[in-house]
């Protein structure tokens, strides 16, 4: 069965691919909008894992719509959880028997809920899949130094392809750079550098 | 890193088995009152299917207070569910790393909530980890059809070692065997007979 994954190149993310890929031929969806050129860091993690990996265009009218709601709202969650739900109807639309994501049971944002996942299944025809769901941060952190080479460092710095980086880009062109941190509170990120 | 898993033989904790013993050390842990020997069948499907095996001694009081409260509510879900938490009590107090289950994202009973996973780590020190919450029903279809070897039945004659055998045999001895059936509807059942 063939299984398309969101993938940014982070540790949850990666995990969620080594775990699927006992059942499924997963191939990586590095989800962009065309508007950075980070997407590239997730293709060299996904070279080093060995997985397939695929861009995943999404549309950049959703960009804007995630920024317009992240000044408003002056915090990016609800943002970034437009760009999710977007990017797994995108990825949904592609000839894949299953999508599936990274989230874990302890994240806030982005959240998919038990009404969400059966609408996605219903409308496409396809699974949806949260394999790290039933894992909690404790459980996630001793897989991953178990599993995988990770560097970690303020989410501003680390070269991964989440949504965060592209909707930064567009408030630093428009708002200009110190807008930036007015939204998006520094927080630990992890890029994989490679599967032990 | 050794895993505890609550083991019944279905369908669904067989699953679970084989998608946690990529990064763990798996151990069945079949849970029983003592009250019957229905227990046997799950280390079947354990020998069948390779993995280590362990019976979880449960307190018989459990039992009789989860069928007080089955007649009380004269359906089994929540005394199902009480014997569910003592299980993961249980096992949790064993030499394990993590303890788990095989609870489905649709699943109405057993369930744990993200609050009762949370304080099951903090009071234990294990990590709880149920691999197939972010599963829906047709996905593990799908995955039982390609992996394993299936009988399926009315819940009274299959064999397999699941809270409710125990149960049903102290309602038949106490209130008579026509009482199982106000109690319990009938549903369908599954015992795994191999790996493929």
């Amino acid at each position: 069965m063939r299984l398309g994954l969101l993938y940014s190149g982070g540790k949850d993310s990666t995990l969620a691919a080594l775990l699927l890929s006992e059942f499924y031929d997963v191939t990586l969806q590095t989800a962009h909008f065309g508007i950075t050129d980070d997407w590239k860091h997730a293709r060299s993690t996904a070279e080093a894992t060995g997985f397939d990996f695929e861009r995943l265009e999404l549309d950049p009218d959703v960009a804007h719509e995630a920024v317009d709601r992240i000044r408003e709202d002056g915090f990016p969650r609800n943002g970034i959880q437009l760009v999710h739900q977007h990017a797994l109807e995108t990825a949904a639309e592609r000839e894949f028997d299953a999508v599936a994501d990274g989230t874990r049971r302890d994240d806030r944002v982005p959240t998919v809920s038990r009404a969400q996942a059966q609408s996605l299944e219903d409308r496409h025809g396809v699974d949806y899949i949260a394999p790290l769901s039933g894992f909690g941060r404790t459980a996630v952190d001793r897989l991953v130094e178990e599993t995988l080479d990770v560097t970690v460092g303020p989410s501003g710095q680390i070269t991964r392809a989440d949504y965060e980086a592209e909707l930064r880009a567009i408030i630093a062109e428009e708002d200009g750079i110190d807008a930036i941190g007015e939204y998006f509170p520094d927080h630990e990120q992890t890029h994989v550098t490679d599967v032990r």
